[in-house]
């Protein structure tokens, strides 16, 4: 396996969705695809998927296709997938609880622990890791070499938090606060801004009954003019 | 407010961005700003700014700027966030808890009911909004003309929610399942890949920290090739 120097974000985005989909191959048994039958499953085009896949010194072989069980392992390596993970949680709110659950399960990202100002929560404890106080965050990362900071904290919290993960040396930020924090360069973050999405879907839905309407009314004018 | 034909979905998806930065200059009691101070803020280039809101007709003014509040509200009713919306989430477990509770303070964004099959849940009420059963998710849907369905289930239950859900007459889904569901085309549909979102940050570490150690390991040759 060979990287190119630079690799797009739009490429990146995608590889997570092509594993999802090569696993799921996997476990119906299929061994082989072609960039066109995975066309037809994933939506990209065969181009785009044949572009995508050459970035990473492309898997396929011409006449055979994409062997799916090497190339679901070999983005699973290229992601990282193949390592191990620590986190912590910072916020212990719902949103910081159902990160814990939804995290629980998933292989390679282990939650060490769990950090919350609010005195009813310290203490208590999610799938056996426990709550503990936001005071104790900066030495818990240092003392345990903490990968990931998973930000699940208020908007007017989130840089704070940020500012002290990235202080105790943390590798990676996953923000749930619906603000752009800063990190420095040396930090990686990914966003997920629940109400950006929210938002599209409204949009896509005023949109797409404001088109059906206008079909709509242009069907209604052509069959008056017929019958005029 | 004209809108063109057919905005791309990238310029969507930077405009509830946009939105969020009009309004923390609001709050700060900012009037104007150029496209330019915009661009230092936000992050995309000035020529982006400007080409991205000219799909909507141009609100700025030739060496005035944008109207921040002005701008606000336009967006905001592009997006379609001046209406109200009903929404349904489908399973009570923490991610659908959470999103309840997320979406509780999201004015416009009103959830109706919540749907589970697990017995224990089925009676309890998260801020109170009661959890049914989910047998009666088609006719709550149809009798109470809700527009967006949350889905909070498993994988394997995912598309048989999306259907039901459409069948009810849903105008829009959004998803937070880990699978691409398919629905009809006049159902609007946002994906929320949690774990996607995930994978590509542990890429970004990884590679981040590639590049650092070459960096380092070109650094020590070169000083090393001049003490020689």
């Amino acid at each position: 396996m060979k990287e190119k120097a630079k690799i797009s974000n739009a490429v990146i985005k995608r590889l997570p969705r092509y594993r999802r989909y090569l696993k799921e191959l996997s476990k119906k048994g299929v061994d082989k695809i072609s960039s066109n039958e995975f066309s037809s499953l994933i939506g990209y085009t065969a181009s785009q998927i044949r572009q995508d896949l050459n970035n990473f010194g492309g898997f396929g072989q011409q006449g055979y296709g994409y062997n799916v069980e090497g190339l679901y392992n070999e983005i699973s390596a290229i992601l990282g997938l193949d390592k191990q993970y620590k986190m912590v949680v910072v916020g212990a709110g719902n949103l910081g609880q159902a990160i814990v659950n939804y995290t629980y399960s998933k292989s390679g990202f282990n939650v060490e622990g769990i950090f919350e100002v609010n005195p009813r929560l310290i203490g208590i404890s999610i799938n056996d890791i426990k709550i503990m106080d936001y005071e104790g965050l900066v030495e818990f990362v240092e003392d345990n070499n903490i990968d990931i900071g998973i930000i699940c904290v208020t908007r007017d919290n989130a840089q704070e938090v940020a500012d002290k993960l990235c202080f105790a040396g943390i590798r990676g930020i996953w923000n749930f606060a619906p603000v752009d924090i800063e990190v420095p360069d040396c930090v990686s973050l990914e966003n997920v801004h629940l109400s950006d999405s929210l938002h599209s879907l409204a949009y896509h839905m005023n949109r797409d009954s404001k088109l059906r309407e206008e079909k709509a009314q242009k069907a209604r004018k052509k069959s008056e003019s017929k019958t005029k």
